[in-house]
């Protein structure tokens, strides 16, 4: 079977968690949306009168006769079905658990540059992101970021991964996290990093993965840019 | 098996969706924080040292050995342990994606009283609240119910429930959405539901279902205030 992704063409955003999951899990799968008349596809797939059971928003996934959406639902599924999550029911709440916390974490990263109105451009909420992102910078990147190190730190299996000995689709989704926060926020991240050792090198085992690299070395890999999730406004990076 | 289930005791919140469906599946609970050291028992689950697996806050449930944290993580787990789900895959996936659906809406009526930080009061960022509100009342809030509502109209097994022929968790934590928009948004609501009457009549419906009007009527039910994520300032509810 060859899994179908649908998301927007020219940006990362949340496509980009279920990407890394499906490049490291090596399966054949289609960005509908970045090929010819894909954006139309998916727009029929949201809108469309004859679908039983649409989805709010991109990301989807059509794997086979089955339509998932909700990054953190496409992600349970493919873990299980692909070995990214544990077998057991306890492991399996576990990991979930830790991608919810990451899609929060995701949303108050957008909502940096668009605090008051996802539909209006970052130049009329400007002056409210500059709010938003101080706070962001001061308290709340802290907050999960240290969440998450606190996670390594008390693995029994070791910090090397979030979830027991093997690698499990949050980490992906943190090795993300990272490497989006550094490119919109490169100073307060220059600052932010020394505290969390255990994270930053969890960027770095997922980055030398051998799928994952060959991946973020591909023409598949968006480039991050100002229409995505993570935005370099050099006003917003506090650096202090 | 006791549950024991730790929120906030003073507000509906998050941990309301919990609690609907633990009073729908009959199940024996503790509220924890609501009784005596309840809340310093949870800020040792959430801040303890020797909490393996810790959740980010609350809500977080104990079923035994277990501790489950994040909303909707509960959610999947109860349906799976009391009929709140189905038991097939696709249902399962197709219900958990419906309520990471509704925690997305959530997120953005608690952002309406709060677009720039958390941690401060709604007086110092009431400006900022006043336009993130007439956007989520002029287009967010039709935009979420309209989903509901052709969810509920192209389920083949009829408009009574979004899954199915039987009530699932996100039929429940709809009706609290309804419930919740109504407190906050009272003026802006009277003129939105005409649009929505499938979703309406689901709230109607959840609101007689036994077990549900015994615990709407009980102590155990807070009455919606302004500490929680649906708050009541007339001057945020656009009835334009």
């Amino acid at each position: 079977m060859r899994y179908e992704l649908y998301y927007w063409a020219g940006i990362q955003g949340r496509g980009e968690f279920v990407r890394l999951a499906l490049e490291e899990a090596e399966v054949e799968y289609v960005d509908v949306a970045r090929g010819p008349g894909g954006e139309s596809a998916m727009a029929r797939l949201v809108g469309g009168e004859e679908v039983q059971q649409p989805a709010f928003a991109p990301p989807f996934l059509k794997a086979g006769e089955l339509l998932i959406g909700q990054t953190a639902n496409i992600l349970l599924y493919l873990g299980a079905q692909h070995g990214l999550a544990p077998a057991d029911e306890p492991g399996r709440l576990w990991t979930h658990q830790l991608q919810l916390t990451i899609a929060d974490f995701v949303d108050e990263i957008h909502d940096t540059h668009h605090p008051i109105a996802s539909s209006r451009y970052y130049e009329d909420q400007r002056e409210e992101a500059l709010a938003r992102a101080a706070d962001f910078v001061k308290s709340r990147a802290a907050k999960y970021l240290g969440y998450f190190e606190r996670v390594l730190e008390r693995n029994r299996a070791g910090a090397q991964h979030l979830v027991g000995a093997e690698l499990t689709y949050p980490d992906l989704s943190l090795f993300q996290v990272v490497a989006g926060l550094r490119y919109a926020f490169p100073r307060a991240m220059t600052r932010l990093e020394r505290q969390y050792p255990r994270v930053v090198a969890l960027h770095g085992r997922v980055a030398e993965h051998p799928r994952i690299a060959a991946y973020l070395a591909s023409e598949r890999r968006i480039a991050f840019n100002r229409h995505g999730i993570f935005r370099h406004y050099p006003e917003l990076d506090a650096g202090a």
